[in-house]
């Protein structure tokens, strides 16, 4: 093992500096990863651009990246679930384990949950990093190390499914073909989604929507969605524009589900009267627990496809440009950091 | 029986007259019932003062009322279930029970219900009624006229309970200490819930919660409901006040569940993070489903009181004065019609 | 329309007579059906060779059959849902639509329901049948007679897999690759079951469960289940035999779901250690409720291919024929009546 | 703090002896207690007259005792929920908080559960023991020293009324009116049952079953229970007797639930037709989780009465004569030790 690595630091807005830095030391219960793949995600971009998320500020150097593969290098004392050499994707944040809502099942509410490259916590975009082995979940040779690191965004299509209870003869309606739209896309389709019905603004998304697994799209830039006529049982909302978030609403059947995924704005205009009258069940996901094990099912049977996401490869010297080209670039659907 | 009745039809806003009207026949799965009480609803009222709720107008001589309690005077000719002379209550709303809602278990959400006082079908402010023999529900004798009457506002109580799971140990904030927000308060405290914090601006309507069970009442005209610190599990909101509503969505505690039950205005300004951060899980309801049986065993057991709700008492002549204080007099709770 | 048309009546033990009776008239909310495809069933067998299913007694001639696929040619007065000509899937039980079990969306639990081909109500093993219109299911073209028949079977299926909550991630079990086990594989996969285990002792069953997408087989015969070592989330027991079922069930993982399919002998040893200490949860099924949008979904997508099970077809002359080579001869599947 | 302690220690079958043990050490994580009272539990009897239960093998000295209460004496260095002084009842069960099922949140299904008094690991008839902080539960005045302690079995009650889904119109029968049966009659009451009927041999248990809200009772050495015509919406069955368990599953109403909580024997027979003609959900239960903050709202709010359960006391030095009298006087419903 060597003494240092190399870290990519996010010192202020738009300001990355890679740098040397020591090589972690692995508490008890867990392992040293030698990090392979880290996708790049809206929020890194975020934090990049705005040195924030809401409530979330950057006050002290960060290191940003929570969509990590690797292997595992060494293992803390305690720490016996992974041989060394083991591929695995992690799980990139780690709940206290003890509290109510980590008990209840709902680790992901955690309030002392310290979640990787959110303010404290440094992330992925470095050689290696230490997380508790249960986190560290074993991948099967048929992932790539970038598909691997992607079972984090397929994670919250998991749980949006899940959620809303997709099933067989689901219709599902999904706003937004970024790629948290086209993981939810894949996930619908695999959880037995008869109908899955996709929005964008881009035509290009809504391309790689249809090839993997829409079977219709609307480009609401031409055509609105009220007059499209679909009325989903299912909505997952990726957008995160408030507006387009109530129109959605408006056109989801009785006893639908809404899962607000997309992030954006302080508040959304619920219709009050559509949600009473049909009776809709409307609610938000924060992450998602105990998905790794589903996503790496549906990933290795080929139920889902996580490399065609990845359209762009960079360094760990040039975070700065997958971050910079994933803010402007449409044609970007998910930038990947080879560490 | 006699061959015509007494009725009292809305003809235009605030336009009621009493007139005779043929006494109605039962259809072969009906019952014909003497009507003995009928309480008077928000909804009524805003009927008899503005023609109209939402897409509902009133656009030919309606009568209103659908909080009937009576007596069993004849049955159709494949009516079985009740004896002539069976006190009943009177689920107000017969669905078609054959379309995918009915036979989902969700009857509530049937397109086409039939629901009385609700236009174009009649309601109860007559003296005598018919409905398809399983909506007519035995009431034992504990129970007065009144209260088997306000077994419907109960039952939207027991409605909200349940979608919410409320249970022992619960804590269940109240928005709005009107009817609905009392049997709300009663119902919450039937299923367990170990706090019921019930909110308000006027005072004796926040005494009478205390009466009924809240554990704590809340002068919202004096105290911001966020100063007062409290976190529910549950949010039953009755007020019906877009605003308030919002702040209210706002203390939910994590995984917490919301019950929008108050109509008025068209949107709710939904706080996007923290349902997404708190995993809330938002719903409104539509009237109820199955409800009247568990409504009675609360009544006739003790759990609640709905005799104490009823404060002002009419005759069926009286159905516009009825309406008329219940719309301005705020310490009407419950205004009954005796026909 | 003929005035008369041919029917296979059951007169008791192995006797079954064509004969003609008069063409039903549908009553108001009915369709007259011409049938097309009706498979046949263990249930039909059981009648055939026994005259009694439990409690269920032939005593009187009966007509079996409850499978069946058709085209409406004509309609009660007031069924309006299907155009003349509509090819149609029947759900051959009708409930009363009206009593608390049918309210409450469990209709399949209705005391009064009318099943085709179970005593005293008469099945399709004929020309024509009506049906309440809400009962019979448009089919697309996509969907064979037979197809549109075994929706019936498959219905068993999608209700094993939606009670157990069977979904991506999950390894089930299936105990017996008759047509009830063959369906439950196809379902188990369509709901994303990573893993579906399927165990029989006829190996050319097992090799039909493999074409169909179980991800293994065990011949029972030559290894024990015990020492297979699958662990499964999902038990959908098909055999209907005792024994076997309570070894299955001492396999299955910690918050296991058990579904009991199969039917025969009158009780199962349940090992009460391990339900208790894995908090196991064991269900029967009976029939199923609101699963034929689901089943012809899955059907028309191709996620199950029901032609596949069909081996051997047969006449409306050739009931006995049909019924007595499904219960001696294990290369049928499923033998279908060409009505 | 004294450096010894009072230990009361099963050396084998029927051989408990009193001697002298340091005072644990409480890790990082932990508080010390000392022990205020502790109740006697069926299985402490099992274990003193059979040094076994099932595999549970009583291989070496082992201390017993399960129901505990205290006071918080001592802290780990992180240990920081409690003040010195803290009155709190003692959720005797540690599990890894690391599996599946204890991020599933079901931690009582936890492979690697350390539990008081179940071997190897030792219980609380002693003077102090340590417990992770997370698991020992502040608990208000209002509760006694052996209510605290009883918290215990009124958690298996609580969790018993969770999974089978007990609220208000609730019908509910409960087999066996020993400790567990009485409180399980008392949660399912707070739960909202509107009728809870209980089965025993003893009239005396049966009296005080109805003292603690039964609202009837069927001594069923002289009525059988298939006689008394109760057809339960759910079944609590804490009577352990196989036999008895599975004729009181065939009194279950259609889509009804059954917890098997009781211990004994190791197959109930289950009556296959009718958990499927009525489509039962049959489970058991394996302790608890999540249920202290219920149990104490229960205890403190006056909804359950856990005093009156206390009909002997014993002191550290009389373990074996609680063990004794417990076992075989059925006057006894539950002995505590006071430590």
């Amino acid at each position: 093992m060597p003494a240092t690595m190399k870290v990519a630091v996010l010192y202020g807005i738009r300001d990355i500096r890679v740098e040397e830095r020591p090589v972690p030391e692995p508490a008890p219960d867990e392992v040293l990863i030698r990090v392979a793949s880290v996708g790049t995600c809206g929020s890194d971009v975020h934090y990049y651009e705005h040195g924030r998320i809401g409530d979330f500020v950057v006050e002290q150097p960060l290191v940003l990246g929570h969509e990590p593969s690797g292997v595992v290098v060494a293992r803390g004392k305690d720490a016996q679930r992974h041989e060394i050499g083991a591929r695995v994707a992690l799980e990139p944040g780690v709940p206290c384990s003890v509290c109510a809502e980590c008990k209840a099942g709902r680790y992901n509410l955690c309030p002392r949950m310290r979640f990787f490259g959110t303010p404290p916590i440094d992330g992925a975009f470095c050689e290696y990093v230490v997380l508790r082995e249960d986190f560290a979940h074993p991948v099967p040779d048929e992932l790539s190390d970038d598909a691997a690191g992607l079972l984090e965004p397929l994670s919250v299509g998991v749980w949006a499914s899940r959620k809303s209870r997709v099933a067989p003869g689901s219709r599902v309606l999904i706003t937004g073909a970024g790629p948290i739209g086209l993981v939810a896309t894949q996930t619908a389709r695999a959880f037995g989604a008869s109908e899955v019905v996709v929005t964008d603004v881009n035509p290009r998304r809504l391309q790689v929507a249809e090839e993997l697994g829409a079977t219709a799209t609307i480009d609401v830039s031409r055509e609105s969605l009220a007059d499209a006529g679909f009325e989903p049982d299912v909505l997952l909302e990726c957008s995160g524009v408030p507006a387009a978030a109530g129109q959605a609403i408006r056109t989801v059947a009785r006893a639908g589900r809404v899962v607000l995924i997309g992030m954006g704005g302080d508040e959304i205009p619920l219709p009050l009267a559509h949600v009473q009258n049909f009776e809709l069940k409307v609610t938000g996901t924060f992450r998602y627990a105990n998905t790794w094990p589903t996503a790496i099912a549906l990933a290795a049977g080929g139920e889902v496809d996580l490399d065609r996401l990845v359209t762009h490869r960079f360094g760990l010297d040039e975070v700065e440009q997958a971050l910079t080209i994933a803010g402007k670039d449409d044609s970007v659907i998910k930038a990947v950091v080879r560490a």
